[in-house]
């Protein structure tokens, strides 16, 4: 690393790996660009929240001590992709070439990933447990070569549909491979990844932390305090339908009823947890190549009010999926590689704030599970002073 | 009372004012109808939060035991006042005729009210302190003619332009006559009411609870839930911008500058707290008398994600006003005189969920003021054993 | 007709049927009951077009020679179900018990209709051929026993499914019993009706005008005006999308997808014919009971302005398609019996302003389509000399 | 004109000047460079009626014939002002390099300009008459310098308080220099201009055309379908509110009560045009930094279905000011160009499309206007051999 002077990384502070599974989709590329943009001074921690107050001296790897890899099936490298994002206004112009030397960085360090969703081996003629082996040498091969601290294996790749026979999706297998290289993991997406009833005693066998899934970004993050404030008024909601627009590859992937499918499941939990019953209503999400990375949603919610009066809230949200992501990607990254650190194992319900289908039992309006976090970040803090990665 | 048969009060359980500043309003009419017809089970107790499980057993009076009667400046009796508003669709058809012995009986109530705002005694020549005598002399009265353990004066009348002199505006009046009478004060409107500096020394001997001010009903309800979540993700909210759109009396007396300038006030305020600054935009209150008692609330928010990612979010809300208002004026009543039987004085912090602009210090998020109103609830059950009140 | 004295009908003035498949629905009850009102002076008659002063001295029949009939397969007597609309807010309180003779006297002249969509027979032994004697017959009787000028037959029914097979669906057998009785035939649904190619040959040789079809209420119709202003200024629309939300018969039909799929292509035809090639996107139609019989719309348009700049249209119409509906089916029920009487057959192209997907060549935008109906109204005004029946 | 290659323009074919007030704002700036790369074929004409197929053949300037000049009181190069415009996503990335020379060429024929509004002489001494003498020279030597076949003067300065003097805002002294230097003259905004008393004799005697006022470019273009839909389908529009959104200088010059009030009486004449009468309602014009160039517009209309049924249409409009009205710019200096050309003189009411507040008596609806504007270019193209200027 010694090539990147912009990452100013003395030997003798301890680095953490981000190992991106669709590490060069536009979540994964927003996240790395961003990282070193912040880093750097670039630009303002905007949509980070362990950047905030509340998550100082709670031992945290620092961004700049963040390496980045990965798995992905797409060659595109890391720059040229960039500059791709950079043209849809996912990213600001210039930015692709200001970090480009961490650009390249990353994209040497991402490995072949392995079978499509409802291919079996790839043609590769491995088993999905041989593909778990290859997989996991990879994560361990990047953390030796970087003389790493930890890992932490991420899964940013499109949405794949709910599996239908036993065999374990691509989803899984990284996630296998993820425990099986000792790293704790973090399922950003609806698939399926340590869900898989194969992989529960593994998941509990391996003394590690894990999180997820399918990150909180828009519409979602949205229902999950409307919902609340609806309950608390004692409003009573009759409907609440929802359509989303996008274009990018995630629109693509989500037109793909099966995909859509595990995603809606998420959106509907969050409605269901929050209002204590699931109104009437449909989510539509449609794949428009025209709004490229954008994305557009909208809420149609009526409810009655006092002596069944009828009244209706409609929202309309539009923002790039990518950038909302990404810093809740490093938000995670941080937090899961800090809890490893501090010895904490299985399902961490406490980030249940991230996601719209948390794993544990936690709360499920935005302010409980803020409140979680808080107190989660506590928890790190009390035993920050007994190792050197801090902040 | 025995006239009236659908209000079962046997004489052995106490009974409780509720004496409504503005008691022929929308507001009133809409909440003295409300509760006669959910009292009697015509309809589920939408909108109302102290009938939600954790409000059993706090020893609110029960809606059956409450009596009302008020002040106002106009003739129009409530009977035909609830059949315009179940013309313009705030009442349900039908409910007017099927509460109409509790209408008669609360506008049988209704003493004439005393100067407008900025008419300095209404032609009368009596002075200020005489008209506080007056108001107070009528509010006494209600009580012992209708045999009540108390009463709680509540503000619902249209808004008033900020004073601009000295003197007391009429808000400030009633809300004086109510504590030389012995009653707690909720001011569910922007007006000043207790907020005016000559009436400072007198809240603090009173011994009496009071809450306030400015319900909040519709859009900034929804700042006060979308605020913290921009807040709690760490999104830099840059611009955030309102129209509302209605008709009725409310929207005649907000299209006064002065009485605007009042309720924006409020508004912002949330804003300011719950973001933690105050961000760029206006917001505009037009009278469409086409709209009627409905309101149409346009809120348009521009903020930053990660790297600068400029995104929208964009709510649009339709409500009625007083469906909203009822409900919550119906709670305040109930909590504050239950506060007022167990010994509470002074400014109830604890009741900031129902207010743009709360007295005390409290949290300004709707989610923590929610837990600070369950907490409430708890003192108020603690002491529910020692008195008779109990629903 | 004697019986109803609210309709100053003198016997030397002739009156004409309106006979309506699906004579009990919404469009139609709502139609009956508004034909009423406005002829007594009730409502003043907001939406219907041909009482503007354009279409004075067209010589159309006058709303009070209107006589009113129909098929439907449901039993609820109109007045009854002029209460449930009444209820759903979609007609005025205390319209049904004002005109509700009127709705007795229609109801009387309802017949029972036939085999439902997907059903070859009804269960009744019939062959098509004897489903439409049956039909027809009910339609000559209709016009005799009423001694009526003349009537239109006006399809208001449920969307059906496109049929897969050869065989004639239930809206087509209407269709053709209509001609057969010598009535002109009006499709104001996506159904079938006189599209079939079966029907083509009877369609011409009838010497009868015919118009249709897809009612244009609200989506579309904002589509109509919009496309073309997308067109005019050289806008290159990107992508239009768009969702509706509905209760009401009118949601659960449509929640079938292949009955969806017929209002569709309705709706997308405006828009590649204005716009002249269909732009990405798609149109959901979600059934949502909580709704009734009112319609949310919401419209997203993507569009490139000067050197690819990106903007966007959102439009949201909230409506009642019934009553959207109800003063069109006057319309052209007055309109066609007029071409009738001046001898007009064959497809009313000139009537593309009612309509989604028009019979004949006409133009797609509203501004022309209301030219060319002006001009209609011109000559059939021509010949409004001719004959009795004036307003 | 030899150092600027790629503006193909042998001396054989005549050359047109289009001559801006206020070169150096945000419409000029995109309008310059905009024709360079539309001409240049790096864009598409989107946005450009006159690019469409009616227009050809009509003898318009051709794009790469225009050429640019002006004045403006501000100082910033039109290649930084287009890479500002390029920073806020209004021309895209790498324009403002790939037009620079074109950028170069026009900012050295831009001159000073005159006194602001509400400063008489601009501190200069001279008389009203002397600066319209001054402005009069500069395009006099523009056009001999350039040896232009004749040059169209477009007003594109800020909008500026009505004036409430008699005396001549800037707006009509720059009016009346392009008529004083026998030039056409455009008022793309609601600026006085030529609409001043005092300027009529010299309209009428100066033989020239002319054409305005204040470009139709979002909200106000949306009204001019919206409002004719709703007559012709005889809906009662009982309010038409709206807020506008807008950064940009155009956002603080109508926080300017005065100008705003300039700019919302041509808003409120297309309803009052299309609609047969003004509806209630307001239009509030919000000054919002942070929205740099792009402006969203809200738009809320309560109409009266059948039997008074209330109905809603929302419209958001979310666009870049200066996009759309670039293209409408070179449109109307092709357009007026050539009607000189063909000897034209006095209001030219034929392009009523282009306008809010259109000089003499023309269509209000836009179709008509649209109309009308096609029969105009027909008027065009009559004329078309007898000259050299082609496309």
């Amino acid at each position: 690393m010694s090539a990147e002077p912009s990452l100013p990384t003395p030997s003798s502070s301890p680095r953490f790996g981000v190992w991106l599974i669709g590490a060069r989709g536009s979540v994964a590329t927003t996240a790395i660009a961003g990282c070193a943009a912040v880093a750097a001074g670039l630009h303002p921690p905007a949509g980070m929240v362990t950047e905030t107050p509340d998550f100082t001296s709670c031992g945290l790897p620092a961004l700049s001590s963040l390496v980045f890899g990965g798995h992905d099936t797409v060659d595109c490298p890391l720059p040229k992709r960039a500059e791709h994002l950079a043209d849809g206004g996912v990213l600001p112009h210039g930015l692709p070439s200001a970090v480009h030397a961490e650009l390249v960085a990353a994209d040497r360090e991402i490995r072949p990933g392995g079978p499509l969703p409802g291919d079996t081996d790839g043609g590769s003629g491995r088993t999905q447990d041989e593909w778990i082996d290859v997989f996991a040498a990879d994560i361990r091969d990047f953390v030796r070569r970087q003389g790493l601290a930890g890992a932490v294996v991420v899964n940013v790749a499109s949405t794949e549909p709910a599996p239908t026979d036993g065999t374990l999706p691509p989803s899984s297998l990284y996630a296998a491979a993820a425990l099986r290289a000792g790293c704790p993991y973090v399922n950003f997406t609806p698939s399926t990844g340590l869900h898989h009833p194969a992989l529960a005693p593994l998941a509990e066998s391996s003394g590690l932390p894990y999180a997820g899934r399918d990150g909180k970004t828009g519409q979602t993050l949205l229902r999950s305090v409307l919902g609340p404030m609806f309950r608390q008024r004692a409003l009573a909601v009759r409907a609440w339908s929802g359509t989303n627009l996008l274009g990018g590859g995630d629109g693509a992937a989500l037109a793909d009823p099966a995909a859509a499918a595990a995603k809606n499941a998420g959106k509907e939990r969050v409605l269901a947890d929050t209002l204590g019953a699931a109104p009437e209503g449909e989510v539509h999400i449609d794949d428009v190549p025209a709004l490229g990375d954008w994305k557009t949603a909208w809420d149609h919610i009526a409810f009655d009010g006092f002596l069944g009066s009828r009244m209706i809230l409609q929202t309309i949200w539009q923002g790039c999926d990518s950038a909302l992501a990404a810093p809740l990607v490093l938000d995670l990254a941080r937090l899961v590689a800090r809890a490893h650190d501090r010895g904490l194992s299985g399902p961490l319900s406490e980030l249940g704030f991230y996601f719209k289908d948390p794993v544990g039992d936690g709360p499920s309006s935005l302010a409980e599970q803020y409140a979680e976090l808080r107190r989660f970040a506590g928890r790190l803090r009390d035993g920050a002073d007994d190792r050197g990665a801090q902040r």
